[in-house]
């Protein structure tokens, strides 16, 4: 059961109206990494975890979270406190009230849809998802991702701080910003206080494959390091030679009854096409007087395209 | 630049066709934590990366992803091979086709609409989004995500193994399993080469905020752990005292512009509420002859909820 | 500041497991008219309103729609139990688990990726998108939103309970239900207690088209009521006379710029179309020896549709 | 059967070309609460509705609005008649047409995308979505939508006519503003001529909890109202001490078969944390020489942010 | 299975930073039009395909567009360069690092989430979705959807070539845009050595609905062309005479069980609507004083609407 | 303006109820290739274009799918009545209701959150996105897209044709089908009276790559066909040898300014890994006593994993 104090968890002062930083600040209320979704992620979690300690600390966050949504969704509010009552009361002549909704970012739709309301979408309008939740279930994956979720947030209230420069919001955001670090650590060490969390899940590796580096990108610029060399990996270099990795052909292939033969083969059938030939398109017949266009010539405003004569293979 | 091979990494050998099999399946094709979110996720970090030994191994580990991408979507492609042939050439009766398509799953709209080829949706025919792939441009929080991620699409092919007694599909399955593994300890060993990797960004945190856990979930089930507990944690019980965790008296304020602070007066009074007054309002309207009739008398066939007259607070 | 306490506000008794129904009860999780719709809809309301009165009871509502998602989370966690634990531990024979994932709903997408972990999806597996949060940030629009929402809640949580004859789930889903009643009641007093609600916004409408009834769809079944009949309706039927109902020419123009006639005429002839000549086309090419066929004969077994011979315009 | 005229329901005429101004009329054309939302929501339900007299009523407005979809969408066709031919023409300066791209709002992919054309997305160019229709088969609910949908679309024209200083589209936008006020009476008096119209659907509630208005948010600014004060209301206070609102003890439970509670079991103890140690984590491993650093020193250009060394909990 | 070389097939050579123009550019990275969707939309069809020739074209013209989404990403990501470094060290004034932010497009989001590196998403911001992708397994079909997304892609790159003057740019564009001409030719060429290629699929269409022209928008603007008129075509002109185009009534009808029909009237009774009345609604209730509004005086800033007193059917 | 007629365009005659028939039917209603995206494709097409016979063509063929979609929503419709009814009244006992909803395809949320109204979703239960309509403002582009979703239409028609045994639904369906052939027809008569309609848009393409072909996919299965030889055809084979294209290095420059290279430098080796250790990593903290069981042992019941030891690479 949640219940709510209409203290926020920190203090909210904002020096003045901005509608354009507030439609940015959305980012952390209604994006990807933002307070609904570490919210959702953890309580999701919370209501389906048995073990009591960790069922605890999901909750305890979860909740947490909720109050940080409360406090980015108030910046917000005071942010577009301005734009909010002219809008609705036509104080401006229309032409300022229209530069004031294109001030910048995409204030304009936070102003015309929600009236500078904190709007669950991300600082481009995108409306929040919950394929931002990736909770799955299994303790050493979701704590994993949780890590990382606290450390993506981290790095989007740095950047926030780093543009702005209201003190009552750069001190606000850095709160929120600590926050994660602690949060951080105390999934850490949630993890690791399951004994054997690596691999996730119940299934081993299967022992060739799991200390193997397949070499796939090439040419200058392939590189060495801790991830790819040492005495833990075996590398493949030779793709053509080695592959497929098991002793097969590298095709794939099914067993089919009769009958989905049969039928197979009558989809085929009706649907080969014919290699030896050369027939006519709609594109042969669209390419009309200007067929031998594509010499290069005429090429217009784009000129310098047409420099790519250039072109080694020609 | 790409290039492919039409050998498989590993060889697919399906024993029969078997649609809703296949549309499970596509969990792992286009669904969040499937193939094409793996390749896509290290492919956009690989371009952006500086480091050359990271971007080389995003490089490499992003084209192994697409040779999985085609590894899972070949198995759907056997699986499939059946219906698609049935439906397109309408070689059953009407009511065994029908039937087939509800074999279970989302088999229904995967033969219907894609005609058993892979699709790039999850098994709920969900479509794919790029909101699934989370990378940020900060190696301390891609390596993060990409750990975090490698340990989902594990457990996933793990489940997936379970639920299928097909041998040729259970070792394939085996296969991407094992190399997830495999990539999430490449990521492991890329985050911790560089040095300095916790906190992400480059901000550090704000002193007191950094150790503190704040216990929001109380009640019956509060518990403690390392992630709570101990020499580094300050615990804040007594929310209510604490609160907020400033100076500051807990509200949110902006300073509004003089005309700002007038509009604002004036829709205020616009739509100011009357706290003592009762109107009469639609619902007052709409209840009719049966306004009495939140007595629970003729609950139908929900006589067990009228049984909730034993609620505590009547 | 949100807290929580681990009692649920409705304790919940689920009489055995059951993913299917799971799944069906996610539409009020994550569902359009779902626990989180409501009270992100009433906390981003209350965020931003201004008035003491609206805003404490947005923020009261709010906060018990989220102790609301919390019970349905909770009954989807129980329903699941089994699934979870037999999917991550392989408990079952492959076959059997296979068929437990496919018992109806999409409860196989449930437990495929979300280990049967409450999942911000609707009932089909859909993610929850911000796109059901209507708030518009005028509070005669969003409480008559709200009392809509309520509605809607109300009558899905009754076909839930139609659906159900587990006691435990029918008692807690009555009770939530009938929440939505009570919040009903409490935005219409709100509603109402705003002196001139209607229209909503400031701006009164133009006198002639605010009782003006368009009757756009005649033909049998044309009816009458107080919508479109009575004192205060002038109701149009000779749709072709009267239109466009300025004193215009019903067409669309803008006033362009020299420059902007001159490209703009420029674009037309390079694209205009020659409305007299009778192009071979691709289609033409591609009928082929089939150009005939659609003489109806060789239907295959769609013979009932050659039947539409009987087609009156033949 | 539908049928169409060319000929406008008004007549639109566009001062000057303005890409900007025309992105944020999409709004109105494909977004949530703009003219294809109202047509689909109208019309799905007159598909499915009985009552003869509502059917008609929503074939109508169904109709019209598909004719105000035309009007907006005229508007957005004449306001970016330059754009669509400079750009396809190349007919200026490259650096001028990337100017004019970026004049506002979301035009640069107004232009880029469509070419001027309107296009189905809100004003911050996220495509429509079905999921802002929110019909449900229950014509008291879905006449409550109708009536929120139409409230809210008036504003929505109020704020854009509120931003326009071209006659023309201020007289037309005037219009349809003054069409949603008219839509809106219509379904008022189609909900109440249905005699028992609320709650909506069949149930009635069960009688203590449907006059009961839970305090949930409390401390500074908990007021008082018609929406929770009065005869009708009880209102709880004390949450901790009442809560569960049953008889039981706030907990869920579910019975598990002997099986189920087996492996139950076995999950448990593979995933069961250590609350006792103080594991080494990763975050340990990366802190590394900085691990001190959330002291608060060496903050960079965040100073400000040291200064929350104000902290009260310190 | 893929493999990778890190050189790119076309050189990029950036003459200078620019985000604003990067986030235009993502229109053909994670775009409807753009290099993943053209990538993805052929490699799902060649996984299906069985047809060894066009299998083959699938997979080569699949990978070169894998190719060409690295082009475009490193174009983005050279273009950001200098935004990424500036934002994650907070190298300049916090004023100075908001307005590189906000240069136009969606350059806000792109720095502020994304750091800058190449997202999937379009030039609004929206996330590449696999909607885009419009495979459906039939060849005759998927082909033409391929020459059709092949004209588009290359009309998009025109307009971005169009508004670019970095020559480097300009020519990897004009690369990119050429090699869409190239596919869209091979296209043309495998679909018409189809034999039989129209209509798609195998049942044919009924004899007088293949060839009839439906004038369902008349009045000023008809207009005919070798699309309506001619040998081929039948012309429905008189709509209302001819409609239904079968011999029924223009109904549609099902046969209900009596127990479907008996439940079917008592939904009927129960929502019945009574046509005759003029009951008091809510919009009545709440019109209040200003119920007098409507009269068009006091439109304050809004005084060119009222002047649509002019409208004709007053 | 549109009007309309309660009267279908073809008669609905079902024979009787069928939700999960009905779930399927929606592809066609809500889906990627239904009526709305037929209808909304043609209806922007013909907004914003001036040739006068195309825009006649477009408007005439965009109403026509509003009558389509009115006769595929009258279907489902009809199919659903029974559902409807008795969830709503209740009518049947739980167990029987829950069993209808289950009966196959997404029936299920259908009937619960649609009341077995036609919704605007594909058969998955996916909500109709603008996402499927890619209109892109040039003739000669879109002509092409609406040949193809015709071709594409027609073929989704005979899929359900093809399941479905009830001659009245087999009719309707029939006559739709056809239409989009005789809808097929027409834009490619449209299409082709524009001239020079190949290349679509201005620029012509640049000389070598235009007739290149590039093959990208070797191996086994490598075939030729009119795509890629024949003298038209430039092939290139040897890939790594030619890459890249142009006479440069293939790799991606830019020219930073003197600030932005320092900062650059400054993130690079704040962020620089190191690539000679070999560091301890969180998974090697959570491998713990489980470490070794990557050797294959224990494999529970995926036994037959283990024995892909027979993978060539060990």
């Amino acid at each position: 059961m949640f219940m709510h104090n209409k203290r926020l968890q920190y203090t909210v002062r904002v020096g003045e109206t901005n509608p354009a930083l507030a439609s940015l600040l959305l980012e952390q209320f209604g994006g990807a990494d933002g307070e609904l979704a570490a919210a959702m992620r953890y309580f999701t979690q919370g209501l389906a975890e048995d073990d009591p300690g960790r069922k605890d600390m999901l909750l305890d966050i979860a909740t947490e979270e909720l109050s940080h949504l409360e406090i980015v969704g108030s910046i917000v509010a005071m942010l577009n406190k301005g734009i909010k009552a002219q809008l609705s009361e036509a104080a401006m002549a229309e032409a300022d009230l229209y530069r004031s909704l294109n001030a910048g970012g995409d204030s304009h739709t936070q102003s015309l849809l929600y009236a500078g309301g904190p709007a669950l979408t991300n600082s481009s309008g995108v409306p929040w998802t919950a394929a931002y939740v990736d909770s799955r279930g299994e303790p050493t994956c979701d704590l994993r991702s949780n890590i990382a979720a606290e450390s993506r947030a981290k790095v989007i209230y740095e950047r926030l701080i780093n543009i702005t420069d209201d003190p009552g919001i750069k001190e606000a955001l850095g709160f929120l910003m600590t926050r994660e670090i602690a949060h951080q650590k105390s999934f850490e060490k949630a993890l690791y206080s399951i004994t054997d969390n690596f691999p996730s899940g119940k299934l081993p590796g299967i022992a060739p494959f799991a200390d193997m580096y397949v070499n796939t990108s090439q040419g200058e610029g392939d590189a060495s390091g801790p991830w790819n060399t040492g005495e833990q990996w075996e590398r493949i270099d030779d793709l053509e030679e080695v592959m497929p990795l098991d002793d097969g052909d590298g095709t794939a292939t099914v067993k089919l009854s009769r009958t989905e033969a049969a039928t197979a083969k009558k989809v085929a059938e009706r649907l080969q096409s014919d290699p030896a030939g050369n027939p006519t398109t709609g594109a042969d017949l669209g390419a009309g007087p200007g067929a031998g266009k594509t010499t290069g010539e005429d090429m217009g405003s784009a000129q310098d395209i047409a420099a790519a004569g250039k072109a080694k293979v020609e």
